[in-house]
């Protein structure tokens, strides 16, 4: 069989790959630094000089460093969300509700010990920290697989009783200053929700 | 039988009497604002016309705004406290560890509806958000309930868990926000108490 013949990619698909691709350097190398140092050390400089580039890429990519934060936010949210919406079991669509509630409980708690500075710096404003349209996925989707699993009860308000426990804010306090490991708090988590679900 | 002689209260007695008097009706009245409009509504003008005192009145007891909101909140604090560790069963001694638990759970949630605007500012403080003393009491007394329910497991992160979804920020956003009656978010919260300590 001949392959169908597909079209050459136009110089303009050509740019909008590389604009892609930028970006998603930019984010990754931006992402490193808050792991290795915090929050508070992305710089428009770090972030070019940590990713090889000019720092007037990082300016036109972002605009200014909270654009790039936000952006940075909504990149590890967007992978969060493909994960639990499309990807592969427990934590994507195929397994038991409750196990898929664990590993997402799972996964945002990794999140957190990767991204906790720049969430915690979203939860600290009064407007994201509820509003956001990051978190109302996640409730949507915790309340989904509550009804989904058969549980009883109120479960718009269990949503949220379950998502709080998983707060940046809360999670970090609990690995920085009360030096918890996160395997214990994911473990302590999974306890609480198989409890909740269990009735 | 005669009455034994008691020794009239000296004159500094009495100024202290009068000055703790005084600051009863001053914080009463600030909280009473902050019910009727909101922590932003609070300043030492609106208090010392609502106690119908002097404004050098409020400024000399609580040296700033600030102080004022203070100890607002450690007064509604400390009233918590000795509820909860000297007061009346259930709420009190005396009465079984989960329904003590059940009890505390409303008690705070109650305090939210009244001064709500007040912790919220103090949960918005990095540093007192997790570190202050009275989050640290709350926390001390929920784990002690656990511990003598014979609940089992991670009892200090189930602490932590059961905390969580009463914090003001969230129950303010639950009821302002989403329209929720806080007799809801008592009746979801104990139920979600029930349910972590079954087992």
């Amino acid at each position: 069989m001949q392959p169908t013949s597909v079209p050459m990619a136009e110089p303009v698909e050509s740019e909008r790959c590389d604009a892609a691709r930028n970006r998603a350097l930019l984010l990754d190398a931006a992402a490193l630094l808050v792991a290795e140092r915090g929050a508070d050390a992305v710089t428009m400089d770090a972030v070019a000089a940590r990713a090889g580039v000019g720092k007037g890429t990082v300016f036109r990519r972002f605009g200014s460093r909270s654009g790039l934060m936000h952006a940075l936010l909504d990149h590890t949210e967007s992978e969060l969300q493909n994960a639990f919406l499309f990807g592969a079991p427990p934590l994507g669509p195929g397994a038991d509700p409750i196990d898929r509630l664990v590993a997402f409980g799972r996964a945002r708690l990794s999140m957190v010990e990767v991204q906790g500075d720049v969430l915690r710096a979203v939860e600290n404003s009064p407007e994201l920290r509820f509003g956001g349209p990051a978190r109302q996925v996640s409730l949507t989707h915790v309340l989904t697989l509550l009804r989904e699993s058969g549980t009883v009860g109120d479960l718009p308000l269990l949503a949220h009783s379950l998502l709080a426990p998983l707060e940046a804010s809360l999670v970090l306090h609990q690995v920085r200053d009360l030096g918890m490991p996160i395997e214990r708090i994911a473990d302590a988590w999974e306890d609480l929700a198989r409890r909740v679900t269990s009735t």
